[in-house]
């Protein structure tokens, strides 16, 4: 299936650098107006991090290595370790604007150390390596992309959650790259995308982008996912990974736990898809990871109206862990796992 | 604990009878305002119960009583059974205003019974039936209520979903009814409710309910019903049901079924909550009932406003059905049925 053509599947762009200025598709608005800001300097791209102008971890990642470039502009060194020197604000500053993003870290971290071993050239060469970051993390997800989609059978259909496409990386997407190659190679019939309440990336975002792809998909609500198994109308849930750990236990969206419980009642198999950026050998399993919780407010307002009566309290945990024994599958651009466990992330991942 | 005051917990009326017109607490706008709509007509009855002025199955049977009351007071016979004819157009109209909920059935067939036995006081006669409709709701589920709440260790969490509470009854609710007397005889020590999309029945209505009688309750995401599961904080999830087959299948709002398997999955316990009339025995098991799908709309708005693109497709079934297996009780005013099955439900509604 080599000469499948991703390219017609793949339209969406988050981020693109004009050589003179970052400018970021803003994912506030999607999808009643698309409109990229234009961005000059790093403090502006730090304020579209943490304002969430662009969002998704390897789309974050990319964007702070191009905040790094524009910092670069205004800063003369003789070579690379007094760039670095000049630069440091404009790294903690990047660093912190979302702190909690693995890939924000990851990519600043290669952006200094090619900085570390630069001569004079080191403007041209963080250029390069921004670009690499983003050149790497698409072929990255075209190749998950083929790899996931080989274990889905032809006339599948497929269910997945949140946002994981060309809007979260550079390009094509992780779970939803999977369910592009998955279309384009003629495997995967049938696209349900769950709201994911409470910021309905899926509503929002994960439908708006297939259907500017030509892949129809259809909207469900969260709470309908188990009774769309029940008609069996979907094969494999399909969806990305904020943290996955030495066991394969997996740090997700939440409500992406409460998938994996209905799809193994169901025979309905899971399928987790994310670059290795993404995998913490270090964190022997799920219980180690602390659930981050958000501001209530999330779920007591839409579209900046109020939905709930005054005094009303929410909980809003924005992440869950999905443990390893009901994933059947983790995709990463450095292999396959199935049935993951520790002995076959090690396989992949080495021992720390 | 005879004793317990259970008036404390139940302020909210959604129906009140002046002995002229009928007013009805508008929930389209709650919980931002109370606003009774005064009603003088059957057919402005018909309206309201169209237009979801009033919803939840007891209530609307109750409001459809008021109805047939409100028409007979502009009709003139000598009998129950000339006052019969004269209002058939009345019994239709109402009868056709919500086709698929089956205590409005239930309800005018009491006052049709009712009519054709009456003499020359049928006008009186009607009056009465529809207060025992009403004051028979309020005792069902206060026995339902004290019932339900026996089965809850003292400690405990629960978890509902949609709203079953006072606003879908004469008052005190049939799930919700089991939380307030836990809550009253000091069982249950915290209240959550999933926003239950797309009509965020639980945000809107559930949380404002609760909170009138002083209940603190927690709104949460339907999808992060699992992942408040696993932290241990509920030992019940409590719902109500539009429909229990004969061997305990339960057809109930969409988002049940998923709630359920998470349930088992973590050793959570189940309770449905329901007057027998939502009891059909001529229904062998949850296949035999077809699921109803509405308009997909209701997930691409919210508040009037489109929040998803033009163009988007979604599928919205309004019920699913969860399996009697997956049930640890059916709460009824005729009896509680421990790990429900046919045979479990014969020994409490007979055989056909």
């Amino acid at each position: 299936m080599n000469t499948v053509d991703f390219d017609r599947y793949d339209h969406v762009r988050p981020i693109r650098w004009t050589g003179e200025v970052l400018e970021l598709l803003d994912q506030r608005v999607l999808p009643f107006e698309t409109f990229y800001r234009r961005l000059h300097t790093f403090d502006e791209v730090a304020a579209a991090i943490r304002d969430l102008v662009v969002r998704g971890a390897p789309a974050i990642g990319i964007s702070a290595a191009w905040g790094v470039v524009l910092a670069a502009k205004q800063v003369s060194a003789g070579d690379g370790q007094a760039a670095l020197k000049q630069l440091q604000p404009a790294f903690d500053v990047l660093n912190a604007s979302r702190p909690t993003a693995v890939n924000l870290a990851w990519a600043l971290g290669r952006m200094r150390a090619v900085l570390a071993k630069s001569g004079s050239d080191w403007l041209s060469a963080l250029e390069q390596e921004a670009l690499a970051i983003a050149t790497e993390d698409l072929a990255a997800n075209r190749l998950m992309g083929r790899a996931g989609a080989e274990l889905i059978d032809v006339g599948s259909g497929v269910l997945t959650h949140c946002n994981t496409g060309s809007l979260a990386t550079a390009g094509f997407g992780t779970a939803l790259g999977v369910i592009r190659a998955g279309v384009a190679e003629g495997r995967i019939d049938k696209v349900f995308a769950g709201e994911t309440r409470p910021w309905n990336q899926g509503a929002r975002l994960t439908v708006w982008e297939l259907q500017e792809d030509g892949i129809p998909a259809t909207l469900i609500a969260d709470a309908a996912a188990a009774h769309l198994m029940k008609t069996g109308q979907v094969q494999w849930v399909v969806v990305g990974a904020d943290r996955i750990c030495a066991n394969g236990d997996t740090a997700n969206k939440i409500g992406t736990y409460q998938l994996a419980i209905a799809a193994r009642h169901h025979g309905v198999k899971v399928m987790v898809v994310a670059p290795s950026s993404t995998v913490d050998m270090d964190t022997a399993s799920g219980e180690h990871i602390e659930i981050e919780e958000r501001d209530p407010g999330e779920l007591l307002t839409a579209l900046g109206k109020r939905t709930v009566a005054e005094g009303i309290v929410a909980w809003n945990p924005v992440f869950d862990v999905t443990p390893h024994d009901l994933i059947d599958a983790i995709v990463t651009e450095r292999g396959v796992i199935l049935s993951p466990d520790e002995t076959g992330m090690r396989a992949v991942f080495g021992t720390p």
